[in-house]
């Protein structure tokens, strides 16, 4: 291994944190794999700079099977299966076949890590496994957005209630750096507005068509691409980024929102001649996700919207994200950085434990 | 007050800390000022969120004398006697007339605000003042190129065995989220590349010459805004980003150089015609500092670059700063903020205090 990548800062709390986290994965898909190929690569540097030592006692995936072992699963086989697609169960395992939901409440597990598939309509299947693991005392990280845009409050204060954590930096902008940054590089700094491309997605669309692409060729290039999906609503209508919005409300504005309160227009009207018209004026148009607190009221809304390029989110391309948070301290602030894939999203949940244990 | 601004996000570690800083400012100019004027404005937010009690014991000033006094100062009437340009020794102290380090010394405080002016050929006075601080078992925060860029090793080691913590945040971009961010947001990741706009200066006096202006002239206009110093050669010959670059690559990269050892050439020869011809190709002359290891061997460099506008740092202009980080676990992740200034940087040191408590 390259001597570069196990450096470790001098100025990283090393001796500060010493945890031991009991896992269970609660989905085994891309994302819950992204974090089990960190955990092994970087098991060495977790324990030595971070105090940090980590044990898998279960799986559990609709496609792949459940098992349970409380002394421990062997993770790097469990990800040689499910990457090729085959069933967890014939790992050694002391039970195996339950639920996902019995999984969390029948493990000896600390943690749980919910990265079951995002539902923006009721929040199931992860509401209750979120709610569930809370209630008994399990801390949660999780990348769903259903969850967390739709009931923040109420497992916020479950989370406070029972003495646990609720970590979900991979909701929004997967690992790259977004609320997490007023927990630490932005301690004491407060936000009075957010604007941000917060979808991929549509950002590739608009990015080909800027190109010469109409709207249904760029789609069909997005999802031959594996950027979009068959049904592109969640996408293409900004529902996506109105969730996205929600939870960025709530958690660093005060908001107390629903992505259905969030004024919503998405980016299937728009027109080569819209985007034409656009450059003309030396602009571009961008899905702007943008949420502001005045007066105690909360403006949040997505919309295309035309950027002068002067303005940093005007030139942000392809399927990457940015935000720009607007502070009291240092004023306008923006980070730009990858909003999906693997490893990113996977890394978002890495954080998130690393966070958790900073805080014993 | 705005009821948002003291909005504090739920996942602050709010319990976790009580730390009382008993403060010493060593240099009392803009930077320091800055970081009194948050301390006063925010100091309600730091004792509830982040459990942080501070009392200022001592101030020392080259242009505006000296105090001490253990059972505090008033420091909001320092502020208005600086501000006005007024010598502090007409506030009730104990003790008046003493030099920087005899201040050091002989104060009762823990932590050391040292923010006296940048030398980067041997890093005086601030060298001796953190060393003599460390060496006391006192903390530093410090905004002060001089000696972090000189001495990094050899003062973080000291730091190290005193069991004392050394936080220079305010050296690079001053309070955006630069290295920081690896200590928190990025925990975990590795670096693999550094390259940025370091330097606003020279970045203001690019983005003139590209709305037109010669170089002399775009100097002069930075000079006529308080951007440029009438001796510009620090700024426009690269010094200033070199040092950061140096930081950059000991802090980030496990390096060891001095300012001395990057390759450096300024913008004082780039020409109206060069930034056409650049233009002409889609593209923009940027002065950037990159940093990056391999094989165990450090490239640090500082140098006039032409990038494409489809790169983030192409894009950024005026005095806005900017640093792409390659990483290990994201690929590239670009923060953009102000990179000086009386609030950002005094924040800088701000956030430095706030890391020192929630490593406690």
């Amino acid at each position: 291994m390259d001597a570069l990548r196990v450096y470790i800062p001098k100025y990283t709390t090393k001796e500060a944190i010493k945890v031991h986290f009991d896992l269970v994965f609660v989905g085994f898909g891309t994302v819950g794999r992204g974090l089990a190929d960190l955990l092994i690569e970087k098991r060495s540097l977790l324990e030595k700079a971070y105090g940090i030592k980590w044990r898998v006692v279960a799986i559990s995936d609709l496609k792949l099977g459940s098992i349970i072992d409380d002394n421990g699963i062997n993770l790097a086989e469990a990800l040689r299966l499910a990457d090729s697609g085959r069933n967890l169960e014939s790992l050694p395992a002391k039970r195996k076949g339950l639920s996902a939901l019995e999984v969390i409440k029948e493990s000896s597990a600390n943690t749980i890590i919910e990265v079951t598939w995002t539902n923006i309509v009721d929040g199931e299947p992860g509401y209750t496994h979120v709610k569930t693991a809370l209630s008994l005392g399990k801390n949660v990280v999780t990348t769903n957005k259903g969850p967390i845009a739709l009931y923040y409050r109420e497992l916020m204060d479950l989370a406070k209630e029972k003495g646990v954590h609720l970590r979900f930096k991979g909701t929004v902008l997967s690992g790259t750096p977004a609320f997490n940054l007023f927990d630490g590089p932005l301690s004491g700094c407060s936000v009075q507005s957010i604007r941000g491309i917060l979808n991929g997605t549509t950002n590739f669309i608009l990015t080909e068509m800027e190109k010469g692409a109409d709207y249904a060729s760029a789609l069909k290039e997005a999802q031959r691409l594996g950027y979009a999906e068959a049904d592109p609503t969640m996408d293409v209508e900004g529902m996506d980024a109105a969730a996205k919005v929600a939870i960025l409300a709530n958690a660093l504005l005060g908001a107390d929102i629903k992505p259905g309160d969030v004024k919503r227009r998405g980016i299937s009207s728009i027109t080569p001649q819209d985007i034409q018209n656009a450059a003309r004026r030396g602009e571009r148009i961008k899905l702007i996700g943008r949420a502001e607190m005045n007066g105690g009221k909360i403006l949040a809304e997505v919309l295309p919207t035309s950027l002068p390029t002067s303005d940093p989110l005007a030139n942000i391309m392809g399927v990457t994200n940015a935000i720009t948070f607007k502070t009291d301290c240092l004023g306008d602030v923006t980070v730009v950085g990858p909003g999906a894939g693997r490893r990113a999203t996977g890394y978002a949940l890495l954080t998130d434990l690393i966070s958790i244990a900073r805080s014993k």
